[in-house]
């Protein structure tokens, strides 16, 4: 992770990384609306975005939530991975057209409109949202919006989309990586749950080096299954979570051990902006577990103790509360079933090892150290539009003692600025 | 549930509760001591108590936690159910005894002390704690205020060591059933995490009716199962969680069915109590699943629900965002495979139907009545001695729209409150 001084001093960075791909558009425009569900004293704001491939591409690949309430444009997106062809995606922020009457029509409206502007079929488009749970899509001012939103593509940078998409988020977040004789830059918004239903994390991946459909769709599953999947603020998935991967090809082949690299780079980069930039965080935990039984047994470890309340408050807290990291891993190694030799497991907090050979090893200059090393780690959870800090809270569970497969995890903690975050939105 | 007006009219109405069934006693009292593993400013303070039998019983019950990390009091619990018979429980609050170096010998030179006072085998003595994880007892300072906690055992009240129990809790946990021609009574403490590391949950259960050693097994068993089970205030089972039952037999025989129905009075009332002193609780929260596979996945589903920290937090808000319980409900069922048809599934709040066909059911009439429900439901977290409340925030869940089998569980928002005590306690 880096951290900057100023915002103006990420956004510069930023832009030298959001150049686009060689066949890829990308263009952002806002609208505002009055919500059918519930009485606003002003008008909502809402962005749409578009990213768009110069020519259909079957070279395509998607991943989408697992949850049983999944959104319109997830059920859509799902069957579009079936297309011989793909042209891009259309995204809006401030409603996530999850379970509302009529939601599929309206998406389909959308699509059918925009995709005559194009001069493709909306079946060759994607769509995603992110929002307020429930509601219905402002499909009217939309609709209205969309002839702007073609004009303005450009083929330069995907950065005005990456803030487009965002919607508590405090800043954008984009990554790129090299590959072969081109690139791959992706974009990223959400994971804290940011604003009253935002769950949702929602990531967008163009390339132009040239990888089959079949290669791109492992590599995708792969990269995100060790990356977007290992990442938790709240532990909650949302009903659109959604991550897309275009490849226009216009850059010949690659290598594919090393797009899988530059995929992997980009992913596990916009996992810890997302993280950083998670509500309310003050602290990013991140939770290596070496030696457990298959890694993802070792992520699901990873996972429960981040997502420990206890052991989060105690972390925002800077207190090394150690005993509460011992209770949350044996809290899910009880439920789940999986063995666990207390008598050789290793845990660690800052390299400190704080429990071996069965018992806590504990004393009075130890915890004056692991409380300095949490308070050094910590930043002002009122985030302030750029990364702030580098620093992690490392905590390493050991089952073994030897070094073998360490499977990583991030998290944040919890803090006062969660709950104002997520409590005070609508009351 | 039941609400006061005063501390000190909830504690009339705990002494009444709290005579012991014929052929016990109870005792607890008070130590200082300064701990090794930290500088603490003034000596803590900890509290001593016991619960004996007049007699040995070969009639006698424990569950445990499963929690891969369990205290040396759960280790020597389970030896302790082989017996074939015993005599009573000493129990600690402050510090939990889990893991702590040379901890197993110190809770062994304890009973052997207080056996020697009370006459009996050290091993028909149970012992339990709670209190910070890691630390080690002050044997030294325990073991000399054993003559007085002997001296002090009276078989009138047992409302000294429901207090005597506690640690964060901020009131005593009584509760009572007849059964047959005597009595079963039960104290507990904790839940909610209302210390460092205290999530630990212990309940004592006496009854002077007879019911053989396996019978009571079997029942405490299931109504654990159904009660202190199914209630959650942070997730998280603790390393030291305990139920005991104890019979005198003193009373004579009783109908299983009828005990069957007494305990789980006895252990329904702890749990809503337990929940309603959670830490930092601001609102109750039952969530009724009816209509699911089979029981288990039922409270699965809504512990679920009650453990999103979205769905906790827009409760602590007052704000009816169902679009979370959606998305929670959603995201517990695809990670855990369980099907769910969307089309004849029913959501409700507060007996306000919010989800049906496929779709939520919203509009700006029924979210400000469903505000005004969360409002009137709630309560002051910073919790004053007694219960101020009796009122629940309602989600039903409801698989096909049939009645059928509704499981119940308990949980709690999560405040401000929460998180100051969670996180400044020791920093």
């Amino acid at each position: 992770m880096e951290s900057y001084s100023s915002a103006k001093e990420y956004l510069s960075f930023l832009d030298s990384r959001s150049a686009l791909p060689e066949g890829f558009l990308a263009a952002t425009t806002g609208i505002r609306f009055t919500p059918k569900e519930r009485d606003t004293a002003e008008p909502l704001a809402m962005n749409l975005s578009l990213i768009l491939l110069e020519k259909d591409t079957a070279d395509f690949a998607g991943v989408f939530t697992k949850n049983r309430f999944p959104g319109a444009p997830v059920l859509m997106g799902r069957e579009r991975l079936g297309r011989k062809t793909i042209r891009g995606v259309l995204v809006n922020n401030k409603i996530s057209n999850v379970c509302s009457p009529g939601g599929r029509q309206d998406a389909e409206r959308l699509l059918s409109r925009l995709s005559m502007l194009i001069g493709t079929e909306a079946e060759n488009l994607f769509t995603a949202s992110t929002g307020i749970i429930g509601w219905s899509l402002p499909v009217g001012e939309m609709e209205a919006a969309l002839p702007e939103l073609f004009r303005k593509l450009d083929s330069r940078s995907i950065l005005e989309v990456a803030r487009g998409i965002m919607t508590t988020d405090s800043y954008p977040k984009v990554r790129r990586a090299a590959v072969g004789k081109g690139s791959i830059v992706g974009i990223a918004k959400g994971a804290g749950m940011m604003e009253p239903n935002m769950a949702t994390l929602l990531c967008f991946l163009c390339t132009d080096v040239e990888i089959p459909r079949a290669d791109l769709r492992e590599e995708l599953s792969l990269c995100v299954g060790r990356t977007l999947n290992r990442i938790s603020v709240d532990g909650d998935q949302s009903t659109s979570d959604m991550a897309l991967l275009f490849s226009s090809g216009r850059r010949g082949p690659a290598d594919r051990a090393e797009f899988r690299n530059s995929l992997m780079d980009v992913l596990s980069g916009l996992a810890a902006d997302i993280v950083r930039n998670g509500e309310g965080a003050g602290h990013v935990i991140r939770v290596r577990v070496k030696g457990g039984k298959d890694e993802q047994t070792a992520a699901a470890i990873g996972k429960a103790v981040l997502n420990s309340p206890l052991v989060k408050t105690a972390i925002f807290g800077n207190d090394p509360n150690v005993g509460r990291i011992v209770s949350a891993l044996g809290d899910y190694l009880g439920n789940a079933g999986v063995p666990l030799d207390t008598a050789t497991a290793v845990i660690r907090m800052g390299g400190t090892e704080i429990f071996s050979r069965g018992a806590f090893r504990l004393d009075t200059a130890k915890e004056t150290a692991l409380s300095k090393y949490l308070r050094e780690a910590g930043f002002d959870p009122k985030t302030r539009g750029f990364p702030q800090n580098d620093k992690t809270v490392d905590i390493e569970i050991d089952f073994d003692g030897s070094a073998h497969g360490a499977v990583e995890t991030l998290g944040t903690d919890l803090s006062y600025e969660y709950i104002r975050e997520n409590a005070d939105y609508r009351s």
